[in-house]
């Protein structure tokens, strides 16, 4: 059975800000939530289901009444900055991590080019691509989320039938996965890799594995929607995987002096490791910086 | 102008071992290499072109004469291990790392299956999925590599007619980009993943980004072709990103008795954490030593 978006009792409804034809890629504001619909809301099973069901949370979206984050609960202004570690956001954050889907529903009075005309719609499964922050109309903090529609062939199938084989005796089915992480490369990248030798700008450490080091480029204002980042030297970075999910989440973050600090603590980790050949435009640093 | 493999003067043919039909996944044997053909090879430019073309190495694979990495230049048996660090070997493995395809270039005399009857022929795109080594037929090690043929849905198609821009001025027009490194999760990689809490079992590091630590699961002995490695607890470790890399290239390896060894230099760099409540098989991570 399906469980509720991070597993509450409560049946939590956001705010969604969509924009685009609903097959395509959407934006989905953090969270404002508020109580559940009376009656429960039917969530049919897929033909195709990425992993354990038990695993996928369930996102009920609507704008009809505004929730908690950071708003007065009488007024529904926003009267404080919203959380990233409140239940809702930070199950969202968990689903992006492990790249685990999250079925959608769509309530009546959100936006009208996505929503039902009346009572809840299941709109399928869509993956957190990633999340950041910004500042809402109000001044305060909000956090948002961008929410991928998956199709059948972004996952393997799962092995109909089959029952999982018990320890190493057995058949050995096809495995039911989602991509939990994917890093891309391009020439940009490939140039600012080998300026540094594939050596990590933050650890300083080259990961070396048999013939070859290994490093990934991390694009310091993300690319495409919505950030619209460049694929430029500037704004690449040369990372460890390590450092790279930690930069791409807000764990890691640059000063316009290309001093490295701990997103949790404030605490300055020391110097950005630089090559005299490839330059940091501080305009991305500062955009990447405003997203945590 | 295409390069040819790893940028050489000298053209060398790969002896393939191709199974499956030639649109489906195929593995292809580390290269026995010979000298060139007297004409030169026409490689045609594909109409999607993921990255740079520079980055693009190009493997022929002919089976009609044999060639380096431990074979006898007269008599063409193989009379010692092959070398990962030999020219062409760690050509492909630098393809794998940074997820940039090959240009497969397929001669007469090689499986009839695959091969064209005469001459040689172009057979497009492929990415070096991964690489591992066994005992051949004469008892050395050889080197393979699993070569899947690219699709034009598996690239992100390059900015056609527009020039990338210029430090931060200028369009941000799409990114020609290719997968560098894909981490998938399931089920089992899940409870794994918890079982351990998020932290790694080989360096004990719990990745921490806001709100929730951060981990992925690798199989030990791999999943898919052609290993066939079960999606079980017992086959699956909680590794960080880094330790992930290195376990799934060979920098890393185990003993029986779970003892971590650094692939290159054969030290022991202490125990696997291990959890009460997940149990490693032995029959798995022999199976994953073996392969280097």
């Amino acid at each position: 059975m399906a469980k509720f978006f991070g597993e509450s009792r409560a049946i939590r409804l956001a705010q969604p800000l969509l924009r685009g034809p609903p097959s395509a890629k959407h934006r989905c504001t953090g969270p404002r939530w508020a109580e559940p619909p009376a009656t429960a809301v039917k969530v049919p099973t897929p033909s195709w289901c990425p992993v354990a069901t038990k695993m996928t949370r369930t996102l009920v979206m609507s704008s009809s009444r505004p929730g908690h984050g950071g708003s007065h609960p009488a007024t529904k202004q926003q009267i404080a900055d919203q959380d990233i570690d409140a239940h809702g956001n930070a199950g969202l954050v968990r689903s992006q991590l492990d790249g685990l889907p999250v079925r959608v529903i769509r309530g009546a009075h959100g936006d009208p080019a996505y929503s039902p005309p009346t009572g809840f719609r299941y709109d399928g499964l869509f993956q957190v691509a990633n999340h950041w922050s910004k500042a809402g109309k109000s001044g305060y903090r909000i956090w948002q989320f961008h929410l991928v529609r998956l199709r059948e062939g972004d996952t393997t199938a799962p092995p109909l039938g089959v029952p999982p084989p018990a320890g190493t005796a057995g058949a050995v089915p096809r495995v039911a996965a989602v991509v939990q992480r994917q890093v891309r490369n391009s020439a940009v990248v490939e140039v600012v890799k080998r300026l540094h030798g594939y050596r990590c700008q933050v650890c300083g450490e080259q990961l070396l594995v048999p013939t070859a080091p290994y490093a990934e480029g991390a694009h310091i204002r993300p690319l495409g929607r919505p950030h619209h980042g460049p694929d430029v030297p500037e704004n690449v970075l040369c990372l460890c995987p390590n450092d790279h999910v930690r930069f791409d989440n807000g764990a890691l973050y640059l000063l316009d002096d290309l001093t490295v600090v701990d997103g949790s603590t404030g605490r300055r980790l020391g110097m950005l490791h630089q090559q005299r050949n490839h330059r940091i435009d501080p305009a991305y640093v500062r955009y990447h910086r405003e997203l945590w």
